[in-house]
């Protein structure tokens, strides 16, 4: 296990310990939590059992409390530290045709208003980065006016940068599609490239893995964006189909491992990288906190694959041509079973050398399905 | 306008006038029916408008009233019939892991009892199907038997099927994915195919023109059910990434063309077709009775276009090999506008020429707004 | 290692051996056979290699010679055998607008004959399978009467059939698009399905791996048509995009580990068991015979990693609705390196231990590179 | 009809009127071109007949040629000028690892020289487009090193674009995937836009309508790169698959309007408009010439469609949220028919009516037919 591997960091998102589901209806589980105090002693727990989960991710204003100096002191009694600040202009009746494209300036400016709040936050908790992820779309051909949307964009985002402090970071994810159905406003990584590249050196790129059209090649755009110093963050989740926020790792095992072989390609794990880590998922049908902590192992395993790949016979039979011999090279650092190193490397750092196994005989379930009870659960609309 | 156009007529489903949204947020709106009467008053309001929808589909649990009967009589005053009863297996805790495919055999009982009593919901409307949607289904791989949920499924058919009368129908609906992320039991037109042939000749498949893979030619599918005898139903919306439940042929006229082109072709508008017309689409962004409007009108619309079409000259031109030629015949059709001829169509049967600005001059959404207010809006929820 | 595993035989396509390559360009290698005999030594070569691949399948008219009981000798003397007979009806320029679909009952019962030619080739070779892959579709909505065209299917597969003996099968393969770009006729396996079914016993579905709609859930089918006992044979390859005819397992190992776990699951691996494994692919950049010999050592991994799963534990886990669990049950045998024991096994069949290391030592290539100078290579048009 | 739509001129690429296929097969047809001469008189004649296609895209070396300047009067002659220059790096033994993105400096040195080669050309015809479209990409994970891959290909790029005249552009075409089935270099208009960003003003990027990702919304592509300056031209086509190549229109023609939309709303049919059309298709089973006649038309017709539009009453909607007005308005221009209006302007212009009756009148294909005997028809190839 080399440097890289131990610079690996993965930060929980709140939410991932509030219930979630589909359109369809959302389950409800004993011991989730009522308050982000609750999320973060989940997520602390996570870190606690895996070594990987150092940060917690705050949504506003599902998280939204009185003081935040306060929670990061909560945190850190807990062993993590507050990070990424995310916003939401989804959930307000007034965004139902758009936040900050929205062609009433009194929305925008609500819109943008929230943004700059969150900014606030940060600047309580301390958090580097306010991720952008925007719900902004059309349903219907004619509906908006695509360039008008992007014109709008571009001015309120250029608002908020202004306010981003020098030590911080503006984060802006796209998303091919959903909730809105026929045109999204930050539909690709172009768009998020050409935004972030129009703002300045702070806005940079959240690449949400399962934000893709269906085939998309996503080690190539991690890649790209490595190489064009716009990668910014990533969230991380599998899918077989569309946003599924299924477990990272999930769906296709190779395909994290090839993401996080060009990370490793591309410095992303080097000292001082500026690529932050991050799942974002939806545990519907499976336990959260255990959810978690395979999420955090499953991005850990297949770095460790990738960071085992002999890159020296790669290149060597990349420039003789030889694609057997290539591809090989490739596959057999994904064929190799590391769990045993990790079991190695778990031990040696004072964690369970089998987390998911340790988590379940620890009683923490058992312990927080009796406690928490009454109250409202936290979920997406709260 | 011929025999098999005057025979167009397109069931809404009730749960059209309540809200819906994605798993992000629901936008409630004014005039939003709070029971099961009000949103047959909308759907007869369309019918009025429109007469293309002489009846309303039912949701159970959502549109459960003590007197069915009474319902029907209430229905028939306001000018329309109750029609195809929707069974619900996918809301309840027990359905977590599934409903006709669960392993436990008291939930797949359940599941059976609850389409008996929808059998009996049947008996008291005089409605002719029970149209079957499953949301079963698992998200990660080894979360179930593939195998054993299919015989379970197919079990569990067989017992709601004995109880058919016979002047009724089971339908059964596939879906591609969602909620399921990972597998569905029954995913494609092949799935409900083998179902519906095991069950009976009184079993039917029902096919929703939002439910395929990407790319999937759907006329093709249509063509080929109405060979086998097997069409038995349509959920018409339309969509651009998944399923979007959007207004049918707003994102691909042209398909709607094609699908109703086949339909013609195999028989299915002729006097005595099996095939029964329905609505399911979501207006999350959209006024909801006019967009039920407009959605009956781009069938009707599209589908007298596609009766435009020169068969004749369509097979002199296929049967000699001219591409082109043939393309051309289609297009044609297609290119036509026919809103002249449909406007005087609705004049000559006492409607009013443009039913949507008829509509919005009526003062009916008025009225609604300030007469709805006060109690719980209907949602998929209730 | 248990007898299912030692029941894995892999068909070789003799097409595979030879050049192939997209619309833009068809790169040739030295050492191409420009006959089938050459074809069927390269196959021989990676059967000696592997022990995997006992037999070889021809293409008619790529193969076809005077003598085949004479060419069945010269396979048997290399020490594999011929196989499935495949049939050709997209190469000439009658089937432009389609073969066994053709509106012109001459091109028709042209492409009939050309079937029951391949019959008398069976009989010659004692194969037992015919496989149909149609290219038959049309390019623009018009150019053909879908339903029409599935009637000539349907008449044109009966009357192949009933000169299929009775130690014989037909076996219907489906695809989803190309080289038709609008309306392919057998685009899916509902489809091929039910024109099995309406021909009679011994008539089987062929599932191509990289014939689906993006998305689709592979293991599905398999598993759906193992119940119905429709799955006469695979077509294996591995694809990013479309039909990329990549080597099998190569996009996506986990994928072919959840086929081969379903196949196992309904017993196509079992004594007796009607499915037949095959593989159709297309090494254009790669050297082909290590190609063929690494797909086959891809098939027979990822089944002896489906092989490993606990299948107990994973039921209890599906049924306690331990989603988790059941998952970690599965993804334990796939993460599992099993390259080991398949030395072993190989060491004790008295084959290399390493397959790939072992040809590329052989000094085969370097043999046929020298020897097969000049005549014209082999590729799919010859 | 307005300026906009006088100023609609649609390049022709000679290659569609020799004979083109997919892998399985290329069928010929008579009075297929055997120069380019002969490629340019078709050309000329679906100009002659439509007034809407004034000039010639060349390819090299397809169109290789010992005299420019007098291939460009030969043109003249016939009506059209030379137009855009289209290079070829993808059918010489050398590339079949890469071209501009190969780890060998020679063949990378090639390649550029290639592209001097038809800039020189293009000094020659008076070109002022050199249109890149790269084949480089990979089959296989493993087998090329996408971030160096990338490194080489700025290189290559800037060393061409030092080469470009004042008065000439370097136009960056992206595509999804094909040839290449895993990795390709240039396979998102992201990409193209980093690389054209990076080397000046001069460099454009092309948006060919068949090169995305399923799903994708083209028209938000083709908004965003007019908004900033950077869409140079459009290859237009249609497809319901891959990179089909069908004729423009004819999958999805309301996808074509929603295109035009978005280029007349971003000024790319204005006065001195930077964008270029252009057809890339592939006529494999339609007629040549008049499949060209086709596509021209179809374009003028949805621009003419979309020039319909009330863009006042369409503002009006957007900024009042009401989504189905807005739709509507829309929806109304899409419906209208055209054609009597744009035969009209036709009479006007001193064309035929009816351009596709016109030619099969005219007798031009009987005359080809009979002349163009012997020879070696043009393809892909040559």
């Amino acid at each position: 296990m080399g440097t890289q591997l131990d610079n690996l960091a993965i930060e929980l998102p709140s939410w991932a310990f509030g219930n979630s589901g589909t359109r369809f209806k959302v389950f409800g589980t004993p011991g989730t939590p009522r308050a982000v105090q609750e999320k973060i002693a989940d997520a602390a727990t996570v870190h606690r059992f895996t070594g990987l989960a150092p940060t917690v991710a705050l949504h506003i204003p599902w998280d939204t409390v009185d003081d935040y100096r306060s929670l990061a002191g909560y945190a850190e009694e807990h062993g993590v530290k507050l990070g990424t600040i995310n916003s939401n202009t989804f959930q307000d009746d007034d965004y139902k045709f758009g936040s900050l494209t929205h062609t009433d300036k009194t929305v925008r400016q609500k819109a943008i208003d929230h943004h700059l709040a969150c900014i606030e936050v940060m600047n309580e908790t301390g958090s580097r980065d306010l991720k952008i992820w925007l719900a902004d779309g059309t349903n219907y051909p004619g509906q908006g006016d695509i360039r008008g949307r992007q014109e709008r964009l571009a001015e309120s985002l250029n608002t908020i940068y202004q306010r981003i402090g020098d030590d911080q970071r503006l984060v802006l994810e796209y998303k091919f599609f959903e909730p809105a159905m026929y045109m999204t406003d930050v539909p690709d990584w172009g768009t998020s490239y050409a935004h972030t590249l129009a703002l300045g050196e702070r806005a940079m790129v959240c690449l949400d893995t399962g934000h893709h059209a269906p085939g998309t090649n996503i080690e190539f755009i991690v890649a790209q964006l490595l190489r064009l110093q716009k990668l910014g963050s990533f969230d991380f989740n599998s899918r077989f189909y569309a946003d599924d926020d299924l477990i990272v790792g999930a769906a296709d095992p190779f395909q994290l491992f090839r993401i996080m072989f060009e990370v490793l390609r591309g410095g992303g794990l080097d000292d001082g990288s500026p690529v932050a880590f991050m799942l974002d998922q939806c545990h519907n049908v499976e336990a959260k906190i255990p959810g978690q902590i395979r999420s955090v192992l499953n991005v850990q395993e297949m770095a460790t694959r990738a960071a085992l790949v002999d890159v020296e016979a790669l290149t060597v039979a990349q420039e003789a041509g030889d694609v057997l011999d290539a591809n090989e090279v490739l596959m057999d650092a994904f064929y190799t079973d590391v769990r045993p190193r990790l079991a190695q490397w778990r031990t040696e750092h004072g964690l369970p050398a089998n987390p998911m196994s340790a988590f379940a005989e620890s009683g923490y379930q058992t312990t927080i399905d009796a406690e928490r009870v009454g109250g409202t659960q936290s979920s997406w609309g709260a």
